[in-house]
């Protein structure tokens, strides 16, 4: 790192915002009603139960894969219990917290390829995940609405 | 920087991400009918008009903000046709390009307070701007795919 090319942010404190976004996707997710979460949708688009297990099936995966260079995308989409998705949402929070200080030290900025077919800067492959699960959570915003019932604040991380 | 804190991402790699960002809402404004822009929503919830202009009221004056020191969110949010919408998108893009050299070294880690009301890290304000483009634009694919109207791919960022 030269002088000139400073960090626009440091890995723990991208850690840290994501996991933000992770405990306000948690609060998305237990918003829904258990008979609802794989069940309903607006515009023929997916249920936000399904968009939830897309988001656990990408996150640890794509963390683990950068620290082991093994890339596997074992893990069911299938619906299930809103307590099951919760249960596999915490697991993958601490997953995270304890794959994350493992990735090797400037590899965010190298070039890899992940599950065998993303090719790009490890940062931008991260920014992917995060970005899909803000992306797939503004949609679970429309269906809590849609169904009547008030989303938690989006600026609240906490 | 010490050689145990090195970077996620660099601010040239996070504008460029940024960038790709907003070439997909673009296209995501482009595709609302112009009579739909700022009439439809789903849910009782702001039109993708609103959400568009609120965008724009954000990005620029968050990156003078961090430039000046000076905190302007002036910029009216009132409904107006499409390429008028894009007009001031497109002004805004070559605004933030400008901009964003600005920024003096070193300041995306300092604490700022934005806005007269915002404080935190210059980063994470920045990342708001971002998430929250992210997040209301994943609520246009809802109203799009209501619409009956395919909205443009995630993934490509072209």
């Amino acid at each position: 790192m030269s002088a000139a090319s400073p960090p626009f942010i440091t890995p723990e404190a991208l850690l840290a915002h994501w996991q933000g976004h992770r405990r306000l996707t948690r609060r998305v997710i237990s918003a829904f009603p258990d008979d609802k979460l794989f069940t309903f949708s607006v515009g023929g688009m997916r249920t936000f139960g399904a968009l939830a297990m897309e988001m656990i099936t990408m996150a640890v995966p794509m963390v683990r894969g950068a620290v082991s260079g093994e890339w596997n995308t074992s893990g069911s989409r299938d619906p299930r219990p809103k307590e099951e998705v919760l249960r596999l949402w915490d697991e993958g929070t601490a997953q995270l917290n304890a794959l994350w200080p493992q990735i090797p030290v400037g590899r965010f900025l190298e070039t890899l390829t992940a599950f065998g077919q993303y090719t790009d800067a490890l940062h931008n492959l991260i920014l992917y995940v995060i970005d899909n699960e803000i992306h797939h959570r503004g949609q679970g915003y429309v269906y809590l609405r849609a169904l009547g019932i008030e989303p938690p604040a989006f600026y609240d991380r906490s």
